[in-house]
């Protein structure tokens, strides 16, 4: 294996096929990257066996030539310090090549590594996904998907399915759920598919993340192929697998109340200022990291916490329009600032149905999106 | 006490102080910003007995009024919490109030803050310093000087005096000394002084750190006061107080050889970053961190690092001029490092006298700065 390679695309790759790299892995050959030189162009891999990643540079993109192929084959390189090598190297320009004995040299200007490689052979091949139903949807739809569910998925292990995104599709329509059965986080957006098939698979909540940062903010499609156990996306030089989370999700419907008594609607910003500001003195005592949300009348929401050995703060936010009955209410103003942070728009209507029971925010006129919030019990 | 401030003001102030609270002060009171409101201003205090610094803000500045004091007083507000609210108030202006019983409002627009104060009168007072004989420095030299050394102290405490910076002060000179006993740094500036007295002290690496930080990058004069066990750095609205190491700090002038057998003059950043990339593979292994030296005719230097199970890397760098005997010399790459990031200058001149010494580099044509690393014995 021989080529010439430009050093930023590289950089680049090599950072991508990186995120699926864990040094903790027990396979030794995975914590190398796989590097194929074909006569299209070089094709680099990283996986953890969870999630795989493979990043493709062309020989050539728009008349420019990006890859100078001189001799086709393939190598494994320890990540860790071909991803170091790589982001130091002093030219534009970086020559690989692979020597006998998957002794490799990595050649920029007067610098020259030579790295002990390892079989590629070794290196287990990703699985074959039979593309029957490909799904499209643009990169940047999926993108705001991921930033507004994912981050409700549980961090606990007690309920392994709760830690992944439950994906829905169904005619012509993608749900993302994620809940950690303290809150919940949902959202819906149309999908390109060409079946009628549905499809309700649960993508561990990791594997989001990764690919939310390998995407880039485009309205070029991503490709979504589902199977049994695997889900993939591709984009144009991207390839992205996961394994998907095993067993069957909680059926989450019922938790959404449909009834209202108290709406209040009221600007973002101000509403999730105000609670940053509380949440300053809750951080510990009985309830942590709780405040009290009160109406007081005249349209004014009151948002105060209380540490008895701290002290106390008051705020109050004049909302666009209360209507329907008085509230008192405690929740966790971590979940309520998630929840603002994820929503889209200036304004939002915030459903109660009594102290103790959940409460649902939506930005104003948009049902695409909804947030759920338990109360706490503080009194 | 009761006082309208302006916010960004206070914002600074507080961080400025914070940087002396530790959390993990023994004292509790420590824990505590005090805040003393007088006729001329207010005045910030943090400090974890070792460090106390002091932030002023007067009443008016520049024609703009800062302060507008409405009750004279003090109090000692948690660290933790005021500088949290501090930074996170909605509105330009903020009130402060002491109400009965060291209770503490804080008021910025609708959002009100009750925090728990303590008794001002319970914190320490911080020590007289008799003012002599004061020293004064540019602020931005004795930035620079702290900088060029302070990354050498050890940080080791089994020889504690080594985790200071010497500072002497002879003939309207300051010399600032460092060293952890495998690499040393000195910085030698003029210094404005009133007398003839000579001062020997050693200031802890960690208090000067913190100076760094919370001095501004001006020529403005800081003002330097000497003590038996303190010393004293004063500016136009900042007071800085730290406590001196004890003990006598060892003779480093036998250290620095006077001759040399073999100098290199060469570009400072191709040098570093040729020294960065070989230290990539010289992780591991049987000496960690190592690179070798090697001179190669034709002014050439050779630098390059090997470990076995990994693989090895070579370059070669151009220098200005090689004079004097051949060299073959291993040393650490993290020390030759920092050496070369605190010099100042495009081109610097290494001075060795043989493989086995410590050699001296110094920025070319200025002996104001010397780095001196001893060398690792690998063959």
């Amino acid at each position: 294996m021989k080529f010439l390679i430009q050093r930023d695309r590289l950089i680049q790759s090599v950072q991508d096929v990186m995120r699926a790299v864990s040094s903790r892995t027990t396979i030794p050959i995975l914590t190398g990257i796989k590097i194929v030189a074909a006569n299209d162009g070089v094709t680099f891999t990283g996986s953890d066996s969870d999630v795989s990643i493979e990043s493709f540079i062309p020989k050539e993109e728009d008349g420019d030539e990006l890859v100078e192929i001189k001799e086709l084959g393939s190598i494994v390189l320890q990540a860790k310090f071909f991803s170091e090598i790589v982001k130091k190297l002093p030219m534009d320009t970086v020559e690989i090549e692979v020597l006998n004995q998957f002794q490799t040299v990595i050649r920029s200007g007067k610098s020259e590594f030579n790295l002990i490689g390892l079989d590629p052979d070794e290196y287990p091949h990703l699985p074959q996904i039979s593309e029957d139903n490909i799904l499209k949807i643009p990169t940047d739809i999926l993108k705001t998907l991921i930033r507004q569910t994912v981050f409700a998925v549980s961090t606990l292990e007690t309920r392994p399915i709760l830690t992944g995104v439950n994906c829905k599709v169904e005619n012509g329509k993608l749900y993302c759920i994620a809940t950690d059965s303290h809150r919940l986080a949902m959202r819906t957006a149309a999908i390109d598919t060409q079946s009628e098939e549905t499809y309700n698979i649960v993508i561990p909540g990791k594997s989001l993340n990764e690919l939310n940062k390998i995407l880039d903010d485009t309205n070029e499609p991503v490709e979504i192929v589902i199977t049994e156990n695997q889900v993939l996306f591709r984009t144009k030089h991207l390839l992205f697998l996961s394994r998907l989370l095993e067993g069957s999700y909680p059926d989450t419907s019922r938790l959404i109340p449909n009834e209202s008594k108290t709406e209040i609607t009221i600007n973002t910003k101000e509403f999730l200022q105000a609670i940053d500001r509380a949440s300053l003195l809750a951080r510990e005592g009985r309830n942590p990291n709780v405040v009290k949300l009160t109406t007081i009348g005249s349209g004014l929401v009151e948002i105060s916490s209380n540490t008895p050995e701290v002290g106390k703060v008051v705020e109050q936010v004049q909302s666009q329009a209360i209507d329907g009955e008085e509230l008192k209410i405690s929740f966790s103003a971590k979940y309520m600032m998630d929840a603002l942070k994820a929503l889209e728009g200036l304004e939002i209507r915030v459903n109660f149905s009594g102290a103790m029971r959940p409460f649902v925010i939506h930005p104003v006129n948009d049902e695409s999106i909804l947030q759920l919030i338990l109360p706490v019990r503080t009194y």
